[in-house]
């Protein structure tokens, strides 16, 4: 299943997606795609779409309201960690952003003040189902994940690595994490390891990966964060990006300004696309 | 005023608290102490206790349900600095907590599995009233800043440094945040570089410092913070740590387990008491 939120923002809808575009209207079912129905949806109590009425679609709003937390994956594919010249992980680097910090998949991605090192990074988020805490293998957590996301880990290399401190200064500027236009069921996504996430900027290709390179596969960063914090239904995880970001790039490296168009997918899980504003 | 949530996990009312000790239950007036009634309470339209009846108090929960992001300062005493070996910050270190791993003051507090480092850390909190974004001054920034909370900001040192990559890794076990029992409105506190923080383990004096050592006070720390992320209502801030964790002490350091108890307290603004556990 596939489900969505439209609508204007703080106002938005749950639907589900068909196959052939459609949106059913989740109103009558649920108040919003929140914890305890991202739950629900993960035990098998999704909601019958029989008789429901369907809606247009209009703007896209992320696909999860506000999760618990966001935790974050660094350095998670061998070209991205060589691009930058950063070893590959021994075990997963963690670091967190904020709820606040979602937006639609549309939306506007504002380029903070002051900022002169802003960098995009097209990334599998992972929609946790059921409460993990020490699961014993990446099978076992497998089956604690709900679904997937198509996540835009919005970056400031400056904040992130040159002003004193943890890369969290960097990853939680304003609207720094676009999310979905869906939430797809694990069930139909299938293999989590064999998808490719790509990247365009004012239409050029800027990232074209595959999961397949991932250090660290889906069910061994649930099984190993489940080892540090409690995780919990609705938490989003987003599990790194591949090679080709600014920062990778030759100098002059070419990060974002006002008015640059990012537009990235991965197979499956849809499309983004957002314009850069100045905050 | 102060203000506090005493009830069941999970089941806590909102009160405030006399100066009597007596608590005026304040679910007439709002459902729970979120970021709305914060924010009305730091705009000055708190309740009016006048007629409203007391309850007793049983447990205290956290003053806060569950804020939308916890932000920490790292190294931000001077003493403490020094005594773990690292340099003065030159700006502020940044990391974050999520907000589910708070618990109340006295809840037990879980010693994770695998954990050989579990640390102690008496840290002054401070809670948004009014959102905060790209403030010019210190002075502006303590006009956000709805009141202070006694905060406890567990940490696992080995996850936190040895473990490769950022320091999220050994702040977010969970019940690592236990909080209050107080909020206290900043009009109440006055000063916030002039309190005593005090922590024991086992009854023998472990930490007692002043907010007066802090590197980075709280109005810096709101307005460096608010040109790196919108600080919301209802946001919490740790703003640090003096002197005397387990880290900075001679070997064998005395490190946290099940069994022990911390006490530690803010002046005016409470007292915690934990007895640890294993998770």
């Amino acid at each position: 299943m596939k489900l969505a939120r439209v609508g204007e923002p703080g106002a938005e809808r749950p639907v589900a997606v068909l196959d052939d575009g459609r949106l059913v209207d989740l109103s009558s079912v649920t108040t919003d795609i929140d914890p305890a129905f991202v739950a629900a949806v993960a035990a098998g109590n999704g909601p019958a779409l029989d008789g429901l009425p369907t809606v247009e679609a209009g703007r896209y709003g992320p696909p999860l309201n506000r999760p618990g937390k966001i935790v974050c994956i660094g350095m998670n594919y061998h070209r991205h960690a060589a691009e930058v010249g950063a070893p590959t992980p021994t075990e997963p680097v963690v670091f967190m952003k904020a709820p606040d910090t979602i937006v639609g998949p549309d939306d506007t991605v504002l380029v903070p003040r002051n900022s002169v090192k802003t960098d995009w990074e097209v990334e599998l988020g992972v929609v946790i189902g059921r409460t993990a805490r020490y699961l014993g293998s990446p099978e076992e957590a497998l089956e604690h994940v709900a679904g997937y996301v198509l996540s835009h880990d919005v970056s400031e290399r400056e904040f992130q690595l040159d002003r004193g401190g943890q890369w969290d200064k960097g990853k939680n500027c304003e609207t720094f994490n676009p999310l979905g236009p869906w939430l797809v069921t694990a069930d139909e996504v299938g293999d989590p390891q064999t998808l490719g996430l790509r990247l365009w900027v004012n239409g050029e290709a800027k990232q074209n990966g595959t999961t397949a390179d991932m250090v660290f596969g889906v069910g061994e960063i649930v099984r190993y964060l489940s080892q540090f914090m409690t995780l919990y239904p609705g938490d989003l995880i987003n599990t790194g990006t591949p090679a080709g970001v600014a920062l990778g790039q030759p100098d002059p490296k070419p990060y974002l300004k006002a008015g640059d168009v990012v537009e990235l997918e991965i197979d499956g899980l849809g499309r983004q696309r957002q314009t850069l504003g100045a905050a």
